[in-house]
């Protein structure tokens, strides 16, 4: 099975993402070439480093001595910045590797993610280059490359902090987007970025892998329009997310947006839902609108993940409190219900007209002492029950609004902020309506790492990816691996048969190999001739049962007449048989029939479907949720990659929209979800014994009181694998 | 019925929302006060009027002369502003009323919204004060008011600008927060706020309706935690967004929400979906985040409405394009397929590499020049398959991006855009990563009126109010009022008796009131004895029927054994009608049993539920799902104020997320919406015509590909009107 955990090998990505020594390749003096801006950057920003300025036409550029080829550099440069045309670049990778350099950025577009094969094999022979030199390569297609704790400024970009935020993005507007909120933030800075253009080289887990290391950075923050290797994403993240906050933005997420990607990266896009639920299962915290992405960032950086989904509201409006409910619950966060203790420790401080109840709204009573906020906070935060402590209203501005001489006693409440978040383990989130204008008590905040958020909505989305992060973490900590599966004998021998027929398993195939893992199916037996009913019929006794025709040639069994329901005894069985082939021979008279299947008829329960596919980019994955219009019409299932753990699997019944259904609904009993959570780990075991299996689907599976029934089974089989491979023992 | 039109009559809030003399009773020297807050904003804001300051200890306040009590006044005050404790009010308001004061804002907080009786006393004490004095009430428990152009800012904010967009909000709080967002903004103002605190008196609508009339007021905002009168304010709704844009924010959107809601202003909160649904049927745009309230505002009085949904996005950057493409498909818009002409256009001016397939990706082509993102907005503006325009990334940052001679370009590019602006009737939307910094081009944008957002979420949502607004107006132009129905004899006598009984309509009474407006419900036959099962049996010849008994004691029949399904023939019958009566005796000894009802069986559909209900807020509502798990466990319904037009019956069927369902799902035809839309109207109508009826529920209704059938018909009736009013004729 997949063990997953962190190499232990350092990222090669070290070595020239934080490079001593930068030849630019098309170093320019036109202000308007990327060899100019990069020349800038690094001398403005006082790179200490080397640089080699390269173009065969100049002497200096910029002051600096420059080289007319690669060549000519004394000693070697552990980056190369390529600012020339695509046709250059694999000549150049050539010369790169001459001179011992470790990695290449590539600015120039014109390669595969135009889809015209002539910018296809640009990309092979810059790849073919690059594994001849030993050349790691950035892009091609990026937007480029820095690292501002070691003053490599490739962008040139003015304004920009250092600071821990990692950030790789395949957009180099997103990075610009998101470099221009954190000027107007003013308190958040940045590591290392590196854009990953067309992946060629490096993809997002290599980069995710050197962010995981890279100490100056507190948290890794993506957006990606397509992963090349999703699986090995995976698996970085799984050894990051332990360390580290990975944030990712996922473009893509409608059939409209997934058109946009797919025709500007040219990676396939994959479905946007499943590749949420992939990334949140190894502890990624995923991000859905664009202004989310830099505040769940800061929010993660720097404070406390919370150990649930309980938020205690301190606010100073009761319109704002209902608001932050609103969103709160929305956001499938919980309102903590407050100890009496807590309720009466706040009653003792407020006046008679607030609201005690969670959310709190102090009505009034801050309006002259604005300190009274913080001691509410250090109240509620003593209290078991609360997971998270959110201050929303008009903390920072009392003094504008009030009366000048609050400024002492909003100073005051900041210091207690400040001192409360250092000593509780439970984050403590400020919103405040004059963020926008940044009074002195919440630059106090954000300058002592408590950040102070200007939106309702932008406060709770860092509430929520807290608490995703402190339950993952939790969940995660206690993870067990499954024992592997063995193959069994016989159902190799089936897969065998299969292949060498060209044929998918039969049912009965399929639900062999499940019994034999410990599925439980249903008995169903097979008559290959009406004579064969009798036997059976006396062990099923009285069970109404149902019958189906066995046949590679027949896949949709009712159309064909192939199936016939709640038949009892063996004279109704004959009726049936006979019947069921006719009719099959009817419909297809050259369809090679096995027989006929008998099972009984499946008890009252609710219809789930588990399903295992292997995705081009995320290997194999397991899929769970109800039957019907459920799965079709409402498409509310949900995805783990494989293997599965226990938490896993459970948080999958948990996270279906109709979940409800299985806690019972219109007087039904629940169904047993620790059987269905057995089920699905079992099929996560099976999918990983058989490589044999490309797509498995259990459409239905009975869900009942006590156990479940699965009705129908359905196995693909890889057709490219060879039976001798595969073949039986 | 009820016709909705706009009052001939000018709202008298103008009288003192647009004061000429204003006294100040609590006036005060004290910065801690409100009386020496209005004081300071009245005289700092140069108000023009007379101020009257009310306080007997003093002979100035803030160098205005002072009287001791409003009978000392000179002449009359527009408006008195009360600062006193809420015990003062009620006699406050008797002087008010003697010196023809014409409404007084009552700051106060202390009554109704405490929910303690002496609170609520106070309350009604206050009304009955103000209806003898002839003074209308702004409050109590109101945050204030303020009317910029006439420079009456009795909060007294600072850095306020005059402008358009009026502001009703029940939160003091969001005031705050709107106007530091717009100060942020620095090109948004605003005309009149008030604060309805309690609405003791004046409501929502009122307000609204001022609003409407107000010649300063482009945009009407209202931030609402609960509304007093919802009917009227539909009525008022209706009639302003005919003239301007309403936007609505509506807390209490969530169980957590509500709860708040309710303890802080002591509102009934109702329903948010159903809300929504109303206020989106008069043409309300509805915000759902608090952060979108004031670029949504700003959006519709700027610019113009979309004809429908189809939007042409132009980006010079694939990221943002694809995160655009994303967000306009969540928001129910649509990427506009462009027309060939367009995309030969567009491919003259741009680089190879762009994609002339929309989202529109010019792909460096405006790099050395970014006026041509001008010249493409220009070309999709003429393409008749485009309803609005949106231009996404760095427009605004090129000069400082990339080279500062590009600043020419940026402005003769922003002169283009509103230029064009001028001339389409298409909205032009303008996202740009640089808004934050506010460079010329985007300041220049947004003093020709062309607002610039900062976050694509943001102005996708504006895009999105556009379109609806757009839409909502098409529609409602050519709104038809449906013909009142006249109430049936038999209907009239039925109600009459059930109400002498003290029971609800029988099914069969239903279903031939249905019958008698022309709804369509399948013949039923009532069998008293068994000897009437001769001739029944005749009538039905050879179909399947239901049976099912019929007695006002036995709600849940099936439970009782009172239900056969699919029984055939006379002998049939009589076997079935024994064992009804059996067993609902057997349940039931007491109960008075009628007889049992038969009915041809169903056919096969797809279940629909219709129902009434009269809410205490908003009246008469019609409420439209699918059946079973999607009204129980999905909860997907939608809801209309009744009386319906055919546009809104429709909308109904568009609405609901289960709609895929109704055009034919897994291989079954579509169902018959125009039947469907024929049956939501005469419901509306029966509604409407039978005052009786406090609840009706057809459910289910079975949707058929030619018509439909009314299965289950339930009536609630009124028991509190009484027998004799609606008596017999």
């Amino acid at each position: 099975m997949n063990t997953i955990a962190p190499t232990t090998q350092r990222s090669p990505l070290h070595d020239f993402l934080a490079p001593d020594s930068i030849a630019i390749v098309g170093a320019s003096a036109d202000p308007t070439k990327r060899g100019y801006k990069a020349m800038v950057g690094l001398i403005k920003d006082g790179y200490p480093g080397t640089i080699y300025p390269i173009n065969p036409k100049v002497d200096r550029v910029l002051g600096v001595k420059a080289y007319a080829s690669l060549a000519d550099i004394p000693g070697t440069a552990d980056l190369a910045l390529i600012c020339t045309p695509a046709s250059s670049v694999p000549g150049l990778l050539i010369e790169c590797g001459k001179k011992g350099v470790k990695g290449a950025v590539i600015l120039a577009s014109g390669f595969r993610e135009t889809g015209r094969p002539e910018g296809i094999q640009l990309e092979q022979d810059l790849m073919d280059a690059a594994r001849r030199s030993g050349v790691r390569i950035i892009g091609p297609n990026t937007s480029g490359m820095f690292n501002l704790h070691k003053k490599v400024n490739l962008l040139a970009l003015n304004n920009i902090k250092a600071g821990d935020i990692g950030l790789i993005s395949q957009s180099g507007n997103m990075l610009l987007s998101l470099v221009l909120e954190a000027e107007r933030n003013g308190h958040v800075g940045f590591s290392t970025y590196a854009g990953p253009g067309n992946q060629a080289d490096i993809g997002f887990n290599d980069y995710l892998r050197y962010l995981g290391e890279d100490p100056h950075t507190r948290v890794a923050t993506l957006y990606v329009e397509g992963f090349r290797d999703g699986r090995r994403f995976l698996d970085a993240a799984r050894a990051i997310t332990a360390l580290k906050p990975v944030v990712v933005y996922k473009s893509g997420s409608t059939e409209a947006g997934q058109k946009a990607a797919s025709s500007h990266t040219g990676a396939l896009a994959g479905s946007y839902a499943m590749t949420v639920d992939l990334l949140r299962q190894v502890g990624v915290s995923v991000v859905q609108h664009s202004d989310e992405i830099l505040p769940v960032a800061e929010g993660l950086g720097l404070l406390q993940k919370a150990r649930g989904k309980r938020v205690a509201v301190v606010a100073d409006g009761g319109g704002q409190a209902t608001i932050a409910s609103d969103r709160l619950s929305e956001a499938g966060l919980e309102l903590a219900e407050l100890s009496e203790t807590t309720r009466r420790r706040l009653g003792e401080i407020l006046v008679p007209q607030a609201s005690l109840v969670n959310p709190v709204d102090v009505a009034g009573s801050s309006d002259a002492n604005p300190a009274l906020l913080a001691d509410c906070l250090e109240i509620v935060a003593d209290d078991d029950n609360v997971d998270s402590i959110f201050l929303v209203g008009m903390f920072g501005g009392y003094y504008t609004r009030f009366a000048e001489d609050l400024l002492g006693g909003e100073m005051r409440g900041a210091e207690a902020m400040i001192e409360l978040a250092r000593r509780t383990d439970k984050p403590l989130v400020v919103y405040s309506l004059y963020a926008p204008v940044n009074p002195p008590a919440l630059r106090r905040l954000h300058e002592a790492g408590l950040p102070v958020y200007s939106s309702i909505e932008q406060a709770v989305r860092v509430l929520s990816a807290l608490g995703e992060r402190g339950i993952y973490l939790a969940a995660s900590a206690g993870r067990q691996s499954l024992p592997a599966v063995t193959p069994d004998g016989a159902a190799q021998a089936a897969f065998a048969a299969a292949q060498a027929e060209g044929r998918d398993l039969f049912e009965f195939e399929a639900k062999a190999l499940l019994r034999a893992h410990g599925v439980v199916v249903p008995e169903e037996l097979l008559a290959c001739a009406a004579d064969d009913l009798a036997g059976i019929a006396e062990r099923f006794g009285d069970q109404p049962v149902a019958m189906k025709v066995v046949s590679k040639d027949i896949l949709h069994k009712s159309d064909a007449g192939g199936v016939k329901l709640n038949v009892r005894g063996e004279a109704g069985m004959r009726v049936a048989f006979d019947q069921i082939m006719a009719s099959a021979r009817a419909y297809d008279p050259q369809a090679v029939i096995k027989g006929v299947l008998l099972a009984p008829m499946a008890r009252k329960g609710t219809e789930v479907i588990i399903g295992v596919i292997r995705d081009p980019i995320f290997g194999p994955v397991l899929m769970f949720g109800l039957g019907g219009i459920f799965v079709e019409i409402l498409e509310d299932v949900v995805f783990r990659a494989i293997p599965l753990s226990p938490h896993d699997a459970s948080s999958m019944l948990e996270q279906i929209k109709s979940r409800k259904i299985l806690g019972g609904v219109r007087g039904e009993a629940a169904v047993d979800k620790d059987a269905l959570v057995d089920l699905l780990l079992k099929v996560s075991s099976i999918a990983e014994a058989y490589p044999q299996i490309v797509e498995l689907d259990l459409n239905p599976v009975i869900a009942l009181v006590d156990g479940y029934a699965v009705v129908d089974a359905r196995i693909i089989v890889d057709r490219a694998s060879s039976a001798a491979k595969e073949g039986p023992q």
